[in-house]
């Protein structure tokens, strides 16, 4: 045990764990005899435990005080688990029906307890690497990302409000600074931490280090995320983050919450869709051309952002008149103006997403995490060939953001 | 007395409180007998003593649970003082040359003890008024933003450190939020507080409350303002927050200080000299036209911002391998990308100075809180003659500051 009270469980003190807490014990009905328990912490940062028993199931996360695919010589504070859980509660409230329900949290022990998402659901990386289809991903993704993100902003909160919650999530700076690590500076600099698929790769990954006008807009980004505290935002919002069946979703994982830039999460997911689309030629094969199931990945692109932006706009009009102090109503509820008002927000939305997106798409190409979606293609050759064209794809969507008026624009660059 | 210790002093009290506060009454030589005691709180919010001994002198301010020019039905946190003793220190220990220097805080009494900005110090607003040059003004006022500004924001500071002040300057919230409403808000709609030079400017004031474009850029501003924390911003750096001779520059009165948006001290400055521009020709008599003097306010304009762009650079450059985490060496340490990222940077900052400095304008000739250098304009149609040019400057400003590319070209638009 820590001097602080924190110690690691493992399965054998994980049992005396929940024996000694009653809303965690109470989930499997008080039965713990036979529990079936599975570390399946597949993530970089901390353990997770399946505890199933006869009549009810949880899942146990804890944090550990080091980045855990990295080892002990990267140290990164265990009380990211208490940003994860309020925002796990925070989300929610706010769309119970995408988010798993929290039964317990322990600040000392940085451990959450929380619903186990029981099978079929999986990580929607590996249902995408798959090639699976779910028809009601852009419909879930948007409404979550509406949800979330307009009840946390100035739209429908008060000043009083949102800067008291600024402050609190200013707490989780270390988080902030391993993304403005990852994310906006090491892909664009030497770091040991860097990799590619090499030496395909090589002159491209360098290209980028050598890029002036990437590095102008990524400072952009960078500034942004640093400094613009619009929304409470996942922090951390790929397809790693959401579990999938044919008809529900889920987004876990947001221990990289704080209050940050709306486009942050919006480009998070909607780059990773594009990652999966380069990587869909690496695995096709003669059984499945793949085809098909890029034309899908694109339409659900366009009906993520199109559906968020309704809904978005929905909410914003249906409390037009509440709290929020953003857009007073005496001053701003006059139809003409508040499409006008709204046009622009979205627009700007729109670029700052796409810039985001770009930016975690590139980062994933030639920075320190990779994705699945281009690492289980076995042919280096290949797998670079595919990373190459995401690569692009994301260095013009950086530099070019502002000149796309739709989504359905930045799609057809690619068709 | 108030159940959390407060109570109002007034002068006698205040003696008692001196005598037995060793920090002041060492600042008196410990000579307490004969002080000279005068109130001059001319401002809108607080109680100013200046305190006078044989062999000492210092400031005393109190601020009070509301605003006083309006009085106790519109209440406004006394914890205020504990946000500008902190700015103080902070900016002073940044800029000694232009701070005065706080000897003493107590936050149960939010009372400030500070040094005496002696005569012949005035506000500069007065100065500017009778027509006084203060040739080092451009030079001392860009020194201290550029300073102040730079040494706060993420080109100097790390993550973790700027994170933490942010965290602890959103306790400033209800004071952004009076700013929020008089200068980006009630402008904009009917409201109780406002008023014009009536019936002069009523169908400048409708307009303002009816142009849409104007209404799109502002609430554009109001958002950066609300979740933009660039830097520890002074938060009112209007003439009247800086006092002068002809050889002292002194900037006082930070309690609107938070992290926020850099162009909001800067626009309030420049803002402010336009306001003074513009009121001349109501100075003018046969005495002193002000033809002269009208040059000079705008060559100190462009001087201010030419100089602190030029200081701004230098402290970039000389700290380029320092502790700030926004442009890290490894990735920006390349002459002509560090050119390019600079003139970005300024660039945009210039943009967001002009945008705050045209609603610092706009709002003191249609909002609440009007300025001496109109007030004090005796004839009503020449002072709205005076102002309607200042507005219409506002509102061009406002909408095209994207426009300029310099001050000198903002400048060229007047002469």
């Amino acid at each position: 045990m820590e001097a602080d009270g924190f110690r690691t469980l493992d399965e054998k003190s994980l049992v005396e764990y929940i024996k000694a807490t009653p809303a965690l014990s109470s989930k499997l009905g008080n039965q713990l005899d036979g529990l079936q328990i599975k570390e399946v912490g597949d993530g970089n940062l901390n353990f997770v435990y399946i505890v199933v028993g006869s009549t009810g199931s949880l899942v146990i996360k804890q944090a550990i005080p080091y980045i855990r695919c990295i080892g002990e010589t990267w140290p990164m504070t265990k009380e990211r688990a208490y940003f994860e859980a309020r925002a796990l509660k925070e989300h929610g409230h706010l769309c119970p029906d995408h988010v798993p329900e929290v039964y317990h949290f322990d600040r000392t022990m940085s451990l959450i307890g929380m619903r186990y998402l029981e099978p079929p659901h999986i990580i929607l990386r590996k249902g995408l690497i798959a090639g699976v289809e779910y028809p009601l991903l852009a419909e879930n993704m948007s409404d979550y990302m509406a949800k979330t993100l307009f009840f946390t902003s100035l739209l429908y909160l008060s000043t009083t409000e949102h800067k008291r919650a600024v402050s609190e999530y200013c707490g989780n700076v270390e988080i902030c600074r391993l993304t403005e690590q990852v994310v906006f500076s090491d892909p664009y600099k030497v770091s040991q931490y860097n990799h590619c698929t090499s030496p395909y790769l090589d002159h491209d990954a360098e290209a980028v280090r050598n890029d002036n006008d990437l590095k102008l807009e990524v400072a952009e980004l960078k500034a942004m995320f640093c400094e613009r505290a619009q929304a409470l935002i996942h922090g951390d919002l790929h397809t790693g983050s959401v579990m999938v069946t044919s008809d529900s979703t889920q987004v876990i994982d947001p221990e990289f919450a704080f209050y940050g830039p709306m486009g942050f999460d919006i480009g998070a997911f909607l780059g990773n869709l594009f990652l999966s689309f380069f990587s869909q030629d690496g695995h096709a094969d003669q059984g499945n051309d793949r085809r098909a199931y890029k034309k899908w990945i694109l339409t659900t692109i366009e009906e993520t952002w199109n559906l968020f932006e309704k809904k978005f706009t929905t909410l914003w009009n249906e409390h037009k008149d509440g709290p929020g102090e953003a857009y007073l109503p005496d001053i701003y509820n006059n139809p003409k103006l508040q499409l006008l008002v709204q046009k622009k927000y979205m627009e700007n939305l729109l670029y700052d997403s796409l810039g985001f997106g770009a930016a975690k798409m590139i980062r994933r190409i030639v920075g320190v995490a990779h994705v699945e979606d281009f690492e289980s293609i076995q042919d280096a050759g290949k797998r670079a060939d595919c990373e190459r064209k995401a690569l692009n794809f994301a260095k013009m969507l950086m530099k070019e953001r502002r000149g796309f008026k739709t989504i359905n624009e930045v799609v057809a660059t690619i068709q």
